[in-house]
């Protein structure tokens, strides 16, 4: 029976969550739901495509991956499922799948239009309910997605956030900071190997990379190889993010130590 | 095999809903439980009658809804199982179950007095544990209701806040404030149809009526027919509630546009 | 088929918990996976070991206990797997097993180093999805836990704060505040049965010792024997903690009242 996974700002303070659970279990009551996070910051798609892009491919095959961070739902932008070798992905046409979707090998994208699959009437603010739940129920039975509607090639794409590497330095972001206070960088640890390097903030060196948390004294910076495969700053056994006044978009410089 | 639901007022940094899980699966293991909230806010009642009667029609048919939000634990307040056509519904008789009832043809209503379906010893402080669980999980293997105690016709019923409706004019109030920052009102989206509505708060007008959060430039004020079936006042992209003040309780007031 | 357990301070916002149930779900797609808390407090300890020794014993026989607060994660701290009479408890040897365990008949330990049963690359930052979901899936499937590594008798041990009794009077301190504001003691309500008691912090008389939060007027401070075997502070209505300033640490006496 495969699993469907959910990702959406729905926050926990409210019933959405558990609605759309309602929908899809009575489609389809032996499936397995698992919720990757519904605290995405309201209407972030990127925070959104990140939390799906770390967590998806852990998942067993035939997992249905459901994100809704859908801040046009009610407009006309489309909602679209997407195979790939191993997965399904439902949700809004906004950018939301395609980092995740940058990771596999994509075999086609549909067009949600068949209402037939929809629950009905669909409102004009609850597509998540409404249309993505059901589809991905419908999914996890073994619904053809040529059923769902009519195939097409486009696909909005957010731009990744690319590294610029120059000699003997690579400038690079914060993408996340995580409940921790961790900062996620879009610094590919594999691109570190065989040199040590010094991060620095502006001008400012804040820490070396490390293997681990425990490398520095405790209340200490330090970067480590994160288990995205990103580099992350931390502190050991502190926040970060507090400490040295992290956000999301923040450069990061990181230069070889001789 | 019959879905459990929970609606309570535990929040999600203690081991509440845990230990009232732990329970229900050790009586019925093969039960699925699905969360519809726990971050009703404490010993707000209606905030969890409001929950509950928001989503318990999206579950299947059998479903077992249980809402504990019960700041007279331990007091003379009585449990209850209400049975409908379609759905049994489990926990304090104060009020919390009563707009989800509303909705449904009742069927009966047992007070739940039988102790041998508790698990024992009951605690003063979490009849959640000790008594709404146990009872769901053993109605979810098919337990008669009237096994749990005596049939009473009695049911505390919260009022729900009317709406006035007068020539070219309908005045209602704010029921609930969501994650988005959407105000959810009282006023029920089809008494609208046929007209075109700005909405005032006092004596402001603050926007209109209109089928999408789209329909306005992002930042700006717009009301859109919910999907609880209510309208909403939201701002596109934005958060109402934070933007235009608005809070539980507040009258809004509909008039007709020429 | 067992259950699985997870207590981490993993948070709501990130995609921690939904990796670590996806690879779960990829060794044994049948087990039932319960959250006790995400909530914990960041690298809190205490925090964690307390909420599983609250919660652990109203699941199934056979159930998999998996807690995870694991602020020196990479370092050289062992992961163990713990079997008791009824239950398997896996996580990192730092302490926040043992309050759990400290109630149990320990059958056996194993140090967790067979990395046949881990996923690999393992990284240093995330043993909840390489080490400790995976290890926990295993078990769950019926795995020995002899193969997962050497036996050993060591064991971290969180030191339990002790009461002291007098005549006339014991002497506890706060170990929890939950989310209603609770103020959960170290004071065993067996210890105090026979007496009536008045409640003081420090020198101050704030209450006495009733039955249920409802023995008082609301917003007046009560304390009652809490679900967890344990005296808790509370404010009938009310949130204790803030009115009343209470916090983790804080000194709390019993005395007999004539």
């Amino acid at each position: 029976v495969p699993v469907i996974t959910l990702t959406t700002d729905f926050g926990a303070g409210d019933w959405f969550v558990g609605a759309m659970k309602g929908v899809i279990l009575e489609i389809n009551p032996r499936t397995t739901i698992v919720d990757i996070s519904h605290g995405i910051t309201a209407g972030e798609i990127r925070a959104g495509a990140f939390a799906l892009a770390s967590s998806f491919r852990f998942f067993p095959k035939g997992t249905v991956h459901v994100a809704v961070v859908d801040p046009g739902v009610g407009s006309r932008r489309r909602g679209i499922v997407v195979e790939t070798a191993r997965y399904s992905f439902v949700g809004p046409d906004n950018g939301v799948l395609s980092w995740a979707l940058a990771q596999e090998r994509i075999k086609g994208i549909h067009a949600l239009e068949n209402e037939a699959f929809f629950r009905r009437p669909v409102s004009q603010t609850f597509h998540g309910r409404d249309i993505f739940g059901p589809v991905a129920a419908h999914l996890s039975l073994g619904l053809a997605p040529g059923k769902l509607g009519p195939r097409t090639k486009k696909l909005v794409r957010l731009p990744w956030p690319q590294t610029r590497v120059s000699k003997g330095r690579i400038d690079g972001e914060i993408l996340h900071i995580d409940g921790f206070g961790n900062a996620i960088t879009n610094l590919d640890v594999k691109a570190l190997a065989g040199n040590r390097w010094d991060v620095f903030l502006g001008r400012r060196r804040i820490c070396r990379v490390e293997r681990f948390y425990q490398a520095v004294a405790p209340g200490r910076p330090v970067a480590v190889p994160g288990s995205t495969g990103f580099l992350e700053i931390a502190v050991n056994g502190g926040n970060a993010a507090r400490k040295l006044g992290l956000r999301i978009g923040v450069r990061v410089s990181l230069r070889t130590r001789h």
